[in-house]
């Protein structure tokens, strides 16, 4: 298996991409990785690893896609920047795998655009296994789709059961829709209807509508919302956890500051089993290919995390299962 | 001033709704509160109180509208709920402001119907006072509204910026605009369009789109979104603290037990000056008349809470500025 590596993608690149990918070698097996980046500026980073020509590969792209980018434009003015040069490897089977931690929109447009769909999906969509303290929740879409049509969601229901089941390892996972109220009628159209099409596919676990409230909770092994939604809902809760826990240090340090050195194991020991950076990368849904977007902060941990994801998505036929299971639905509605 | 409250309404209602009425009769001075509900259910909890005929007037209302019944369709059939009633003794002017910690949906058609918009407001929205650990949030819409145009979130930005400056006291409130990224053109359609529109008034201090993940940060002094989202928000910021801090106590309990009595009043603490019950109500901007809504978990120092926010918000003129800042503006765009 070959494993491409968007060089330049993150707020961190290429220092900590670069850091990541030497971390993961020894943890890959006889896979192997492509770095794919300006060489000027990769190289530095990875002479400070002796041997590593041994490790993996430098394929050399001069350009960049900035992180504010539109998304499109970019790709068409930018043809030689790193995700560009990496989707086209991915199309000619040159590698396995892409990922970045980039300009997602970019990302998504130039899976899209080299690497096609998957037999009957209408649109990709990106999946996050999200640590809750009830235990992990794959969520699909997070941001690939902001203008979602319910037959996009329906389908995002079924990629997110089979990624849920193949990857995540639960045997019959169920579904939960985002909505505004638990009731079948409550939400705004797409929500409505949506609903109506998970209620009747007999192949889906569909357990209705799921509140923001209950999301910690864990309501259902997949949660399903647009990727405007979906997006808000994982840098809130990312947002929030990180506000919330340095409320509490102020709060301790006002109260008992004697109590500091002690909260703060506390901290860690939760960070260790529920960071987000720990899954490293959400892979992108319906794409004929592999393709993981990671965080824009991603450090050397997460990118290396992520690499581990990649493996692991690849190895877990989920896209021939995805391909199944879309061609024996029926959608009634576009 | 006359305040009514909805007696029936809440998940805890009319328990609940009693006690925090008569735990605010002392507090509002010569303004008067009626009760609104179903005599034989509520009279048994006013009679705990000895002389509360001297203190608030209770008005029989047969039947009531449940939290899970379809909003237009429940007002229609049920001429008597204690919503129905409020709002026809709103729109007759025999009450100053209606409150309800009922079904939603129903309380937001019942004062639209009823009381009418004031002119030239498209869509009236629930403005929540949103209290983060850098100051309080004003945010619309967070539930009327789950089908918002452009126009519409427009209007919501003109309404808070009115409520943050009348109400709670910024004098030049800034505006921000949820969505994916901060850049103008990130987003859904709507996002878009909406952007366009605010960056458009020069009346308006608007600050650009704001994220997820900096909302507890406060980025700006009014934040606006369409009600589904504004109402995910909400509900997914208030399960996660509590999850959180669960999770939090969890953990010292298992790895530092004898911490947890020292670890109690920081969350207490905490929790009284953040929590969201302490502002009470959530006012619908935009009705010709004053209409507060609760939470439908309303505890007795919640509707207690919300019967200040009531009194506020009639003392405060907000309306009269709102029909004038709403004349002056120039919708672009439906």
């Amino acid at each position: 298996m070959r494993i491409a590596i968007d060089a330049m993608g993150g707020d961190k690149a290429p220092a900590e991409v670069v850091a990541g990918a030497l971390a993961a070698v020894d943890l890959i097996d006889d896979n192997e990785l492509v770095l794919i980046g300006n060489e000027d500026a990769v190289r530095p980073y990875l002479e400070e690893a002796s041997g590593w020509e041994k490790k993996l590969t430098l394929v050399h792209a001069p350009e960049s896609v900035d992180m504010d980018e539109a998304p499109v434009e970019a790709l068409r003015k930018k043809r030689k920047s790193s995700i560009a040069v990496m989707a086209k490897m991915a199309a000619a089977g040159e590698v396995d795998v892409i990922m970045s931690a980039g300009n997602t929109g970019a990302c998504v447009a130039a899976a899209q655009l080299r690497m096609r769909l998957l037999p009957g999906v209408i649109r990709p969509g990106i999946v996050v296994v999200f640590p809750t303290f009830a235990g992990p929740v794959t969520m699909c879409d997070v941001g690939a789709n902001v203008a979602a049509k319910p037959s996009h969601l329906y389908q995002y229901a079924i990629m997110a059961s089979v990624y849920a089941r193949q990857v995540v390892g639960i045997a019959e996972p169920t579904v939960g829709l985002i909505s505004v109220g638990e009731e079948n009628a409550k939400g705004n159209e797409l929500i409505k209807k949506t609903n109506q099409l998970l209620r009747d596919d007999p192949n889906l676990k569909f357990v209705g509508n799921v509140e923001g409230r209950d999301f910690i909770k864990r309501p259902a092994d997949v949660i399903v919302c647009d990727g405007f939604v979906g997006n808000v809902i994982l840098k809130l809760t990312e947002g929030l956890a990180e506000g919330l826990f340095k409320a509490i240090g102020r709060e301790i340090g006002r109260l008992k500051p004697e109590l500091i050195p002690h909260f703060e194991p506390v901290i860690k020991s939760l960070y260790a089993t529920h960071d987000y950076s720990e899954y490293g990368g959400a892979p992108l849904l319906g794409v004929d290919g592999n393709c993981i977007i990671c965080h824009g902060s991603s450090n050397a941990r997460t990118i290396k995390n992520a690499i581990l994801v990649a493996c692991k998505m690849v190895r877990s036929g989920v896209n021939a299962q995805i391909a199944q299971e879309i061609g024996n639905m029926s959608v009634t509605e576009e």
